[in-house]
């Protein structure tokens, strides 16, 4: 199996899966328990709040441990909005976020704030002068996210923190998802309040993540109740999923600067290959993107076809991202970087992990040129 | 271990965690993805939906999984509140309810909600006629547990349920977490519209549980997004957790006649033993309660002192629920059910599962007397 949908969802690393089953039949209390089952729980989740804490250099008590990337989304954006509204109504955000921060800015409007969506560049990135001319005296949030999951864009973080900070009312949240583990993020030197990160786009379980709520931010819990992560998420802890998703983060971590540098090696080489292919328009540009995205698309032909058709030698990609490849037919990026409908509706994402080879790069290359040459036959 | 804590958390059955590990690596793709990875995972969740669906006696499209008992009382109170503020801001629960629903309803009062908590009699039971008393033309929802988790109170759901289908603006919820797999509840005959379930209470894994959402219920999302879950519960789906969390579903209702009848017999037993005792309170009602909890109070010994002692021969119980033990000294269960500050700040709580035997309760039975008698002593 060529597995290279890793920005939907990657497989979860053996040792990490083994962490998760250890935990869950040996630590099995509940922290919130006073005796010594719970005791023992409560050590080992505070040990991974350590370590995760350690690994993003942030305080432990900032980092609160959630159910995925959509829930840390969220929670940042709803909670600020609804902690905040008497301060202000206006939230930032841009044209190209994923599809939890949309929504959640949709849903607020519905509530009665006001959301402005920056527009990118053709290149797919956010200018932070527009943040500067958009940022506003009632802007409560300004959520950009730091890699684009559908063209692998880095967005210019640091230098929109800098504007940011000097709006004291507006917390800035960033979406480190698709970063994590592929490119640094100074948490602190951005001036980010809230950052999201998830564990199955890292070898880690589904159902784990964590937002970063530095100290001080304050937020209108989405999850009350027996006040867990400091009380900005209640609910049992899922301890063996927190064991697993720091083991996750800390196997990322120490691949990070070797693994980094081979994918970017198999980038440039798929990227040159992409470019050598009449039919095909790359969207994502070959500087200022993560290592492990490569969009492009295969004008008139549908990707779903494409995409089967990859299939049978047993490769696996995907259509713009996961959250929305069942929706609607055009990705709402490309249309944001004012591609044409035609590049639009056939989009196709690679995107890699550290496990994935320069045998299947190469092989996909060479399959992906077939599949096109005959489908041009068979469409005449 | 004689672990008698069970109300707090259960030791994940070996059967749930082996589907979890199974599902985890060999469907680990993301069930929104269009590939044949993606779909073998999503062929899983509906099956886990359908299992489910057919558990509970609802429609599959009714289950909305989620990541616990807390996450699932927040979306029903929460998303029910947002979402109808239009039809009214009256919000009715219990004065005994579980920190995820009375907090979440703290937390909508400070968003200009108006909640009644209603009251319990002395043995710990909501009577019906004091829902018909407080309900409302602006009463958009009506939110009664079903087992109290502390005392293990049942509480008259199908009579609220009849009185609440009257009012048409009001929604249902029910909060079975420590009820599923021990009583039965007929959520169509009891007019329910939302009920909440969480895994690790039955030998599932933490970080996960279920919301019944009826047909036609509509609810703010705390979790926009992708659009899983009906759009309610956004997020890419923790699949093997619901596997895990549906095999432990089957396995307790596979049990659950059998199983109750035993663990009835050990409650029977207990509670004999407990009122020979002369410093015991009883505070769990001997009819009306829940076959696994027995709850009770030593007035004058403090419940952390005690909890220790049976510690030190390996047995485990609690004071009041985990979720509350590390905050106030005294249980607001017991202060609502009108007992003294003595009783309601010494109260244990033995919980027990399936898997509890005569021989565990007949041993904590002994060290109890003992401990109680030692400490007696000690006290002069
Ligand atoms: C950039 C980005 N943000 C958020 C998410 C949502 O994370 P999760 O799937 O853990 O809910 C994803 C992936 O789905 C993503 O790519
Ligand atoms: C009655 C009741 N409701 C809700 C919950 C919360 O469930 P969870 O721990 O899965 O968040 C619990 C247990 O903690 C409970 O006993």
């Amino acid at each position: 199996m060529i597995y290279l949908d890793n920005s939907a969802t990657t497989r979860p690393s053996p040792e990490v899966l083994e962490s998760f089953t250890k935990a869950s039949s040996h630590f099995f209390g509940n922290p919130s328990s006073i005796h010594g089952i719970g005791m023992e729980a409560e050590r080992l989740l505070r040990k991974s709040r350590e370590q995760a804490g350690s690994i993003l250099q942030v305080q432990p008590n900032e980092i609160i441990f959630t159910s995925g990337g959509t829930e840390g989304n969220n929670i940042a954006i709803k909670g600020a909005a609804l902690a905040h509204q008497n301060r202000g109504k206006h939230i930032i955000t841009t044209a190209i976020e994923h599809p939890s921060v949309l929504e959640a800015c949709h849903g607020l409007e519905s509530l009665g704030f006001e959301v402005t969506y920056l527009p990118v560049n053709a290149d797919g990135f956010v200018e932070a002068k527009s943040v500067k001319n958009a940022i506003r005296k009632d802007t409560i949030l300004v959520s950009i996210m730091h890699v684009n999951n559908e063209i692998g864009t880095i967005q210019p973080i640091e230098e929109i923190g800098a504007i940011v900070k000097d709006y004291p009312k507006a917390l800035f949240h960033v979406d480190y998802v698709q970063g994590f583990g592929k490119l640094p993020l100074n948490i602190d030197k951005s001036h980010i309040d809230l950052c999201t990160i998830s564990a199955h786009k890292i070898h880690g379980l589904k159902g784990t993540g964590l937002l970063v709520v530095k100290n001080g931010v304050r937020l209108f819990s989405l999850a009350h109740g027996g006040g867990q992560e400091r009380s900005i998420r209640s609910g049992t802890e899922n301890v063996a999923g927190i064991v697993a998703f720091v083991k996750a983060m800390r196997l990322a971590k120490e691949q990070q600067n070797e693994a980094v540098d081979k994918i970017c090696e198999l980038k440039k080489y798929l990227i040159n290959q992409l470019q050598s292919m009449a039919k095909v328009k790359l969207n994502t540009p070959a500087t200022g993107s993560a290592p492990h995205i490569v969009h492009f698309s295969v004008p008139g032909y549908k990707p779903e076809v494409m995409i089967h058709a990859l299939e049978e030698s047993d490769i696996y990609i995907s259509t713009k991202s996961a959250c929305s490849s069942k929706s609607a037919d055009e990705s709402a990026v490309l249309i944001a970087c004012g591609k044409d409908r035609s590049v639009a509706t056939s989009g196709l994402r690679v995107s890699m992990s550290y496990e994935t080879t320069e045998e299947e790069i190469v092989f996909f290359s060479q399959q992906l040129k077939k599949v096109i040459q005959k489908l041009s036959e068979v469409m005449g």
